[in-house]
């Protein structure tokens, strides 16, 4: 069986080493990684979980717990750190001045205060493991309210700056409906020169302009992006299928780029092009949706059979879902996280339970077969999701 | 609107105090506080969220996490207490020594340095926000293998003796499965003068022993007992109509005491005896059957009405549970919990989400009626209880 | 493989016989084959499946097609009897004069036209494969309404009094709801000296009035009933069930009966004391309840095993239920019955199929352990039955 | 309300007639009606609903019935006549005698025997009431083993020369997987100069070769149908849905004919390419997918509105299904069936139930709305077909 070790750089020809991160004094960049063949597990959700743990408030989703309650969104870094995560996200999503004033929640903190404060604990934690820190930039509501490319592109120049003035590693273009935003935070962001990844939060039928994921990756390849992918709105599965749509376009195109996925948390077969925020449950019932670590294997192996090497979770995925990627993964990665010192890979340590048909569950087959009753016999098993969006 | 308050005793004749806990230079204990009516709001569960967040192993389920990772232990404790919790459990489950070493999980930790580590922790967070310790005791591998009434009794005799070294407030007997050894936990921590709750892990069908719940209560009640009721293994509402079924039982032989329910946080409606425990999805596949803050809000208002004071969570409620319970009662309380700062009541927030489908849903009519789908169109609704337990 | 064999008679010491049912000139009768250890078949249910041929309508179910449309009527009765039926009911139920006037259904048609007609069907078909032709009587509007145990015993008497005209072998008390009124009836139908089997619509809680089914088995057999047992209104194994609570009732007052049961053709696992027409799928939506022919596999062996030696079925049996459980017992009874021609055992016949994988279903253990699904991922798995009876 | 009328024909002139068929001394044929703009039921399915009444053997699926048990299939006429079918189809599907000999089922009756007897039984019955009597002719074995033009054509000549010595009306080339196949057997029907109406059993994506609805309609009307549509293999709105798609080919192609569909009887959200034959519960577990009444009234209503006149049902559309079709299209047809004397309209019969919430039902907005609950809590609500087909 693996061991667990706490950090191992394959990339590096060093042997392992606690820091992990230093390669010639510089820590290995995410194209560096990548370009090695290094599957890059990403972390997980903070909104939802944070609105979960009591820090942030469902409908306005800003992260001004960065200041108020910084040892809450340090915690879940932690957490995810321990999981396995390579990459540490800074909380500041909505966190431009504009959202937060529109939203009403917070009026004692400004934008720049939060994200300073989530600058610096992201970076913090990723210190203590080796990780990267990485930016986000996501969809504004200028674009839809003006489309004017000169006024988004300002918004996106303002949020870059602002990341610029700390040590971030490379920036994530994430949670875009329409790619042509998205191209445009692409070529704003990579003025900085740092690398940039680009996810769309979109469904297999294309963007809400119908661009089909195919065409979309080409567009943001051609804007500058190295890496490019899906981020949250759809189930995990869901999101490879889409993924190598993607990939699927750039290579008719004849143009090359890394994959990366973090998608949604939630089981969403019933999904129309507006994602999990279609359904009925959608925020505060989600729970009877939720992945399993088991189905979190399955959707960790489906990624890298397609090519995809940036591997994480959006909404929904907590750190054990993290650490089920980096378990699955462990193999190809040739470690396991720091978390597994407190897991049994498929329900090994069961075997010390007390009643015998729990001990009976000490397999990976019992773990891979089964399908977990809902408990819940006057529910459906599928909703009705909302129809505001036009569906083929 | 009822706003949030952030602490407001009712039991006392002051003005609503920030500390709220003094009352003549001490902290109203709890059975001041259920004597003066008011509602008692327990914490949740910690093993199974801190095995999700990567600082317990499943099949152990011991404690170290308190030595070895406080940050974590401490950040739990926290937001239970944010979620209006009135009392902090100390985290010290499974840590007597003999069981660590039996479980093999952990070597070079003992059982009293996580005793003393869990109690630090408990008490830290406690005296933020005026709220009571509490010191667990449970059942004993050694009733199972001996049935001595003298070994088992010594066993609760070492541990009461550590709670005392530290200030506890009280003790919870808690996760008893045989009324008889209940008992004897509440012989021997009677003796410490201090108040003794009384929580058995049993269906409506009784003991394991069959004996029915009215009579365990008596019998609880008898040896010394000020608080009885439920605890985990079973669902919220069933936990409700046990606890009931005591207070009959109490009732039927001119017996009085206050009553306590913790049940389990997932949808039980096909477990036999064995509760949770006999599902083919306990421990790693638990995610459909989990309680909504919905469903939390009808538990709370049934436990409430079932004439239950103390009212919390064992396994599966999270820091979002607690506080839909004290957001349920905080009309009989007199205040919210700090954490509905974050949270708008009944989905209030949504009103300013972007999408009109959503921003309809900030109403409690809608969350009441929701019958939420699992997303899993190839699973069963109820699953099969193992048989291992004779079943009516 | 056991041949289908058109008829033998267990019973009898004679070589099987094409007319199985002459006996020294006489046909044996229901008492002769149950003392002699037969297992008897009932037919199936009549006015659901005539509803859905377009025969009997819904809300009346009244039995005028018997005069209007005999040809249906008696395809019926063959199909049943072809399926393995030792018994053929009369197709009367609802058919005195006052209920059809209260129906409003049937203006120019008379009770007493309609149980001509009906005895005469029943006795034609019978006679065709050497079954027995049962009357049945049922609960009384005017029990409810005056609770008169001699306008009550009036009713029945006219009833019995009709059937007399006719040669029926045995009468069949059935669908009554409060044991009282069942006991008046054997009362009544006793001083015909015909064997008098006496049946219940109840559930294991016991009858409308909450007498537990093993009383109203001791009350049914001092009132003179030969048979008793429990029919329609729950599923096949909760009338298992609630049949060996009337064993249990009869060998505590050291008495002796015949069982039966002919269950509802439904999954009702939600039901109450109201059974099936609790169900907000009642009348119109039951299709996704019904039984598979596998289920009523299961079914016939319980009951074999709990003793039971006369077995049919009620409302949602159809024809191809009743060979089922033929064919369960065909090695008990030592014959197939004629559909079994049609039939191939456990799906033996699938090995024909052009498919590959249809021909892999050509065994037992395929369809033994099937969970089909229902198709219908918007709908729930149990229902909230209406709450007009009391329940516990 | 509208009044059940036992006949009118709206595309004659004269009053209502009980005859209905007559005009000018001639039955009014198939295309009369449609070019009338009448709405023609189709009658349901014959083979699945005589194997459960024990006259047809599963996995032979040989109509031999039409001879050994006359009576059976004659009443199965009269039930679908009676619920409002405009047409009877012969029971003769698979009546080819190399089919027969293939299956093995039946040895001592011929083809010709089988043919001969039920052209009989279906034209005795159609002549009761006005309707028209239609030749079926399926795929062939031979088709699959030689792809031989010439062979499968002779076949179709053989099965057409058979019918033409009876007088059946039109001809219906139905149950076909490649439109190559029924492409060939529209042309030699076409040389009888009888209407032929053509439907495949395919799915959206196509037929087994991949050929799209739409350009399979335009080869079936260029070959000479005048007729197209779908019959069997998947649910009425899947079937709605292909028949649209092929609307769609014709329209583009400039070519125009008469739409007909008869799908299956039950739900198959799940199905590929291969429908439900691939279904995990075909054919012996399909009873949850069944269709209610009312699934079949939004059935009939979506196919008329998509333009289709010709609306029946295939497999799982038992008599009842079939008057829904005529009762949800009674305003356009101007009449209700026969069958309806003993149907309150939307369940308005049981406004004379006894119990007061069933009588609560007698209204259109409670069926329509209603989800049926499985009463199977330990099944899916959907399954896994069976992979043999490739799939997209």
């Amino acid at each position: 069986m693996i061991k667990p070790k706490i950090f191992k750089c394959i990339s590096c020809s060093d042997a392992p080493d606690l820091n992990r991160v230093l390669w010639g004094g510089k820590r290995h960049g995410i194209l560096e990684r990548l370009n090695a063949g290094e599957v890059v597990v990403g972390d997980g959700g903070y909104v939802m979980q944070l609105e979960r743990r009591g820090y942030v408030k469902a409908g306005h989703w800003t992260p001004e717990a960065a200041v108020e309650h910084p040892e809450a969104v340090r915690q879940l870094h932690k957490e995810f750190l321990r999981a396995g995560a390579d990459v540490i996200q800074t909380f500041t999503f909505y966190c431009s001045d504009d959202k937060l004033e529109l939203s009403g929640n917070v009026t004692t903190i400004t934008g720049a205060q939060i994200n300073d404060a989530a600058c610096n604990l992201a970076g913090e934690v990723a210190n203590e493991g080796g990780a990267l820190v990485a930016g986000g930039v996501s969809q504004t509501p200028c674009y839809l309210k003006t489309n004017s490319e000169t006024e988004v592109k300002a918004i996106f120049k303002k949020q870059m700056d602002y990341f610029l003035q700390k040590d971030i590693d490379f920036f994530i273009v994430e949670f875009f409906e329409h790619v042509e935003e998205a191209v445009w935070a692409v070529e704003v962001l990579k003025s900085s020169r740092k690398p940039v990844a680009a996810t769309l939060c979109i469904a297999p039928q294309g963007d809400m302009n119908g661009v089909p994921p195919g065409e979309c990756a080409v567009r943001l390849v051609k804007a500058g992006a190295d890496i490019v992918g899906i981020n949250c709105h759809l189930d995990p599965l869901t999101g490879v299928r889409t993924v190598k749509m993607m990939k699927e376009g750039l290579e008719k195109a004849g143009l090359r780029a890394h994959l990366m996925v973090q998608p949604l948390g939630f089981h969403t077969p019933e999904c129309n092009i507006g994602g999990y925020v279609s359904l009925p449950e959608f925020p505060f019932a989600l729970e009877t949706r939720a992945m399993t670590r088991w189905d979190v294997h399955k959707y960790a192996r489906e990624a890298y059979k397609a090519g995809i090497r940036y591997i994480g979770g959006c909404c929904g995925f907590e750190p054990y879902h993290i650490r089920a990627i980096a378990e699955e993964l462990s193999a190809e990665r040739g470690f396991l996280p720091p978390g597994s010192e407190k897991h049994g890979l498929w329900g090994a340590a069961l075997e010390f339970h007390t009643k015998p048909w729990v001990r009976a569950r000490a397999r990976r087959e019992y773990w891979e077969n089964l399908l977990p009753a809902s408990g819940r016999p006057k529910c459906p098993s599928m909703a009705t999701p909302a129809d505001g969006y036009q569906n083929d």
